[in-house]
């Protein structure tokens, strides 16, 4: 096996003063793992000509593959293509194609000041189609280099990469790898690996990667093959004792999202759910409407700050706010039972809490949350301490919540 | 002036495998853009010998001064000390007083393996306190280099910064840094940038460096001067100035937030607020739920999807629903309007509109959105066409929203 390995050479003085986090390196390490290619080296340069010639340069000196994010609009700060242009020494020329795109995207209004510089290409480049702005993303392959040039954007450059680009890479490999990534709710990232210790111990192929996000943990199962079919047989085994050692905590794999899961299982029960939110404020609410088609299962979500607003629209007994609290499993169960019949919704699913910073007490503290459900007449409740700041526990609560409700549907 | 300018180079092969955001490299560079110090390149490599050797000669090709992080730990993977010996050609002698540090931490305890290691440093260094962890971080200076290592974890690696680094670096700057950001909804980072041209075009001192985020552009005005007085006094006839042109615009500065300046305004005009949404279901109410102590205006929120809900919850009448649509003007307003009397607060603030991919029509297509909000009596709604997916559209949808009401406070 050939193992080809890249650079990462992301472009924008918004990365050097510290304006934003560079997330775009991270995303394109983990990708770029799932199609075997080493990753070496991250590079990050401002907007600024001679330095980043320089920095690709020095590039192509280790990597086969230099991967840049960043300055391929149409203003004077985007340089990557005139830098890219030089160093191969070609001439831009603008891709009829991409312009068409362009002036699509703007069909209707006024074109923006030099939009149709977001077409220019280096002169025989494959293009990578954006379908979420208006830079294309550009391949150059020249003497052994290759050089994949994509927007900064995230929402741009990530279906880019994961549509188009990876397309182009795999291409460029001998073997196969295949990555089946398990998702996991309501365990932490320690715990997981304490539990997996001799399987990750003995990885070799395939191998296992943790990856903890908020609320969550993600073990990318990869194997490398000579194809697809032999990639699968190396992760299936691996995969099914993962799932016997951690279900029902594991909730899905690879793109599936916790909120796509629910209101597909609801549209085939034929099921509709209310929500009724106190501490997470709109985010559970927002999190299902993220996924296309969820208003056949969503019938209405009520965000229930006051006690007022919890008595009002939910029913919630001013006895049991004053006898257990707001933040309560009674509460809890009231809400989500309030929310149900409120609006004629077969299920309701309730969050209350205390998110912080102020708030807490010695008996309360900042972090409780009980989260409840209303399924077939009976409530259901569930009490967790999340830490973190007020932020991660609303974002916490609302994944603990969804999964609550997919753990018994 | 001498500019003193700096790369940092993070030490780990967790950043390479895309398991970490590379937070540290952010964080430097907004700690040395305060200090004065230019920052050119970050650069990341994995724990290997020769490509972080590699990666330090380089760095100091262009730099003059280089700050790493991770690497100083006990294990065989931390070798960025080594590294750095080798390149001062130093030997690496205990550091007494760290050692001690270190054995008092552990103090009652058993020392674990190999954590004397931990006070292992090049022979000549300056020392800098770790008062998070076990391992200190270390400053070299020699031929007019300067090499400053410090620990890789945030919590050390941050406050050893703030408290010792940074004093260390300050008596090397002879000029300070000043930067005010202006947050710009409503406009795109190519009209900015065309509105601004002669602007942008005669900069030298203040520069002027936009940045687009989905729904904002932010423009960092950035002076260097003798002191702080001088540097605000040479900033601020710029930032007049585009105020002045993109008026009403700009919503706020620096750390300002959206929502937060709503929540304010709200609270000081003794105002009490309820949101209707449909298409961005709940991330208005989310985003205004993000500011600690917006259950003092935030009354309550609804999340009405469907038709039944907007006439149960907001009184929208069918007849409006029926003859206009769920998206219209109209509807928009009677949401706003309900959203106000049903929750009995002063104001109502509304969303609706096609998020999309489906549901799009040639009079109705995917994008299309009305916000709509009720002040003092008086209904009064924007037309929106946004352009993005489904989660760009809900994204920029709820910022428009948040910033109607803004302008109309």
């Amino acid at each position: 096996m050939i193992r080809i390995n890249a650079e990462i050479l992301t472009v924008g003085t918004e990365i050097l003063l510290g304006n934003i986090v560079n997330d775009n390196a991270a995303f394109l390490s983990r990708e770029l793992a799932n199609l075997g290619v080493a990753v070496y080296t991250h590079t990050s340069v401002g907007d600024n000509h001679p330095r980043l010639a320089n920095a690709l340069e020095h590039a192509f000196i280790n990597a086969d593959i230099v991967i840049t994010t960043g300055g391929l609009g149409p203003t004077q700060d985007d340089i990557t293509k005139t830098v890219a242009a030089e160093f191969f020494s070609r001439k831009l020329v603008t891709h009829e194609e991409s312009f068409a795109r362009i002036k699509e995207r703007f069909a209707g209004g006024a074109l923006p000041e030099n939009v149709e510089r977001n077409a220019l290409v280096p002169e025989g480049a494959e293009i990578l189609q954006n379908d979420h702005g208006s830079a294309p993303g550009i391949c150059i392959e020249s003497d052994g280099k290759i050089l994949i040039m994509l927007p900064g954007p995230p929402h741009e450059m990530e279906p880019m990469f994961k549509n188009y680009a990876s397309n182009f890479l795999r291409r460029k490999s001998d073997k196969i790898f295949l990555s089946r990534t398990l998702k996991i709710i309501g365990i932490g990232e320690t715990a997981v690996e304490s539990q997996l210790r001799d399987l990750v111990d003995a990885q070799t192929n395939p191998t296992i990667a943790p990856y903890a996000t908020i609320g969550e943990v993600q073990l990318r199962i990869t194997a490398s093959a000579e194809n697809e079919a032999e990639a699968r047989n190396i992760i299936a085994p691996v995969a099914d004792e993962i799932y016997k050692r951690l279900n029902p905590q594991v909730y899905g794999e690879d793109e599936a999202e916790l909120a796509e899961i629910i209101v597909n299982k609801l549209k085939g029960k034929n099921l509709t759910l209310a929500v009724a939110e106190s501490c997470t404020g709109g985010l559970v609410s927002s999190m299902l409407v993220e996924i296309s088609g969820c208003s056949a299962v969503l019938r209405e979500s009520f965000i229930t700050y006051s006690n007022e607003a919890k008595t009002a629209r939910l029913s919630v007994s001013p006895e049991i706010l004053k006898t257990h609290g707001a933040v309560s499993p009674e509460t809890a169960a009231a809400m989500a039972e309030g929310a149900a019949k409120s609006a004629g919704a077969n299920i309701g699913l309730s969050i209350t809490g205390i998110a912080g910073p102020d708030g807490g007490t010695p008996e309360k503290p900042v972090g409780l949350v009980y989260i409840g459900h209303f399924i077939n007449g009976k409530t259901q409740t569930e009490k967790h301490n999340i830490s973190g700041n007020r932020n991660v526990v609303r974002t916490r609560s609302a994944i603990r919540a969804l999964d609550f409700l997919r753990r018994s549907l």
